[in-house]
């Protein structure tokens, strides 16, 4: 058995310390009763035993190097630990934005290069898996067990798989905390990875980019020095936590916030994202769900930046709406 | 000369005294340039010599007494100077609201009988000009000089007129601040009346109630005793102040702010409101105008309250789209 929850191998002081209290995600079998309320309720779990990316569970460095292609795969490349993703399409009309990490496009020899020879910068690999991957990689990735997820997908009413993105990591990289507009059933393949979650009910705690900005989903605070001043409500922030090794997969739902870390210290990372669209909701009941509200600000947001044409306007607009009529 | 700008008759002491400054809005003959261009670019004036409801200059109580009608007519009953206005309809889910005033519905003999008597209560009469009004009313009503504000009409491609209000009120009576959707030719036939005016600007110094509040698109600022602790951007407000008589017509635009107090120991005041819809935008140009953005506001307010179905969810709401985002 590749999986389940014996033979976990990793160093539990290897975490990185914050500043909030977590608890811990349910860990249970892919047939226990719980793991399908638990997903049905939007809840997170991680589920052993489903053998979802066996085939995967090989994918280390040296594999990788001979099947994943000889093509240009995709590279970020940061100066500090931390890998806040942006959005490049929203930094054309934002001279002043400066993109935190550089996006590359090299092959997976380059990529092994700098994971090997170790300077001042860490590097992230987050490709898709698309049909540049060599013919093996192929054959493992039809091997992977689809009766399963596609079952799941059935099950819980999601929409169509869009994308798998196959992550490696170094040591120590962090995927600071944001949310998804997707489904996520996230398969850990090598070394270990430790996640933590938000409820949705917490975004006013965790204080999102606003929607024009590139960094729209992610957070504004900063885990390792949290502005307490600017940001007030991080005080209040309650996570969950796991520690994800090889065979393990995680359901992160949709709008659910999430902080990955590859384990300090640890071997390279490998991962694969599976994500789903979310269902359609055929009778809208109320009061609504928090999931219905994010995505309603979401709308919000999005309409008053389309009505203004000017992210600059929006600020004053909202404050003229709340201060002194809607504030608390 | 029934109207113009000599003999005019009030005592400026019989003001109300308020906390912020204001400049006086211009008072010009219909026929003079700027008058157009006032107009054209939404800003108020007082127009002299139109001769708009000049067969209406009789309307004393006495008059109205024989002709008004003999059915019932809207009459509000306030217990303070302040008649603050508020929707009927948007009480209904509102257990704890306390309606300021009441409506009653009286003859004019009635009213006429409360105005000669007075107590301690106030009275205001507001009754739309339509067809149970008499038949001398009527005639007077079709003398109004109706080829002037048709011409203003299509020259400032207002919309349709959508009514005609007609105003009696007890000396020191105040209609407290709000704004209209609509634009407005206010008539001043008998007595005087101060109109204090803000430009749609200024919505962030106003405090306008949510929207779904019966007093939406009034301030809730008392101005007798402004809260500056709730309502701080008070302090910021400039307004324009005009006196009215007889003859004068203020062109109150759409979505300015707008008090207007019959003066203490005045005769009772008669007015009458030439309500037209604004016009249509043929293309939207950019940047927006106040007036788009606080079109844009009320409908923000109006989605998000028709997307959640409970008022008590909007400020919650809008507070986790702001603080620590859109805060200025
Ligand atoms: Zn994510
Ligand atoms: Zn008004």
């Amino acid at each position: 058995m590749a999986s389940g929850s014996g033979d976990r191998k990793y160093d539990p002081n290897k975490f990185r310390k914050y500043t909030f209290d977590t608890e811990p995600i349910p860990r249970l079998h892919c047939y226990h009763p719980d793991t399908d309320r638990l997903i049905a309720n939007e809840r997170p779990v991680v589920i052993t035993d489903t053998h979802l990316a066996d085939t995967a569970l090989k994918w280390d460095l040296e594999y990788l190097a001979k099947h994943l292609g000889s093509g240009q795969h995709t590279v970020y490349r940061s100066k500090t630990h931390k890998f806040k993703y942006y959005d490049e399409k929203k930094i054309k009309n934002l001279p002043s934005f400066t993109p935190p990490t550089q996006v590359l496009r090299m092959t997976f020899a380059e990529f092994l290069d700098k994971l090997r020879n170790p300077g001042k910068d860490r590097y992230y690999l987050q490709q898709a898996l698309n049909d540049t991957v060599g013919k093996q990689l192929v054959l493992d990735y039809l091997g992977f067990n689809w009766d399963y997820v596609n079952e799941q997908q059935r099950k819980f009413k999601w929409g169509p798989l869009t994308s798998n993105l196959l992550l490696v990591g170094m040591p120590g990289n962090v995927t600071p905390a944001h949310y998804d507009e997707q489904q996520n059933f996230f398969a850990q393949l090598r070394g270990y990875k430790r996640v933590l979650l938000f409820p949705p009910e917490q975004f006013g705690c965790l204080y999102s980019h606003p929607i024009h900005s590139p960094h729209d989903r992610q957070s504004q605070v900063d885990f390792d020095a949290p502005d307490l001043a600017r940001f007030p409500r991080f005080r209040e922030v309650r996570g969950h936590k796991v520690v994800l090794g090889p065979g393990d997969v995680l359901y992160i739902p949709m709008y659910w916030w999430h902080h990955v870390e590859s384990l300090v210290d640890s071997e390279v990372t490998v991962s694969v994202n599976f994500w789903y669209k979310g269902g359609t909701v055929d009778k809208i009941e109320y009061p609504l769900s928090i999931q219905q509200k994010v995505a309603i600000m979401r709308n919000i947001e999005k309409m008053l930046l389309e009505a203004l044409h000017d992210p600059d306007q929006m600020a004053p607009l909202l404050c003229d709406i709340v201060k002194g009529r809607y504030d608390l």
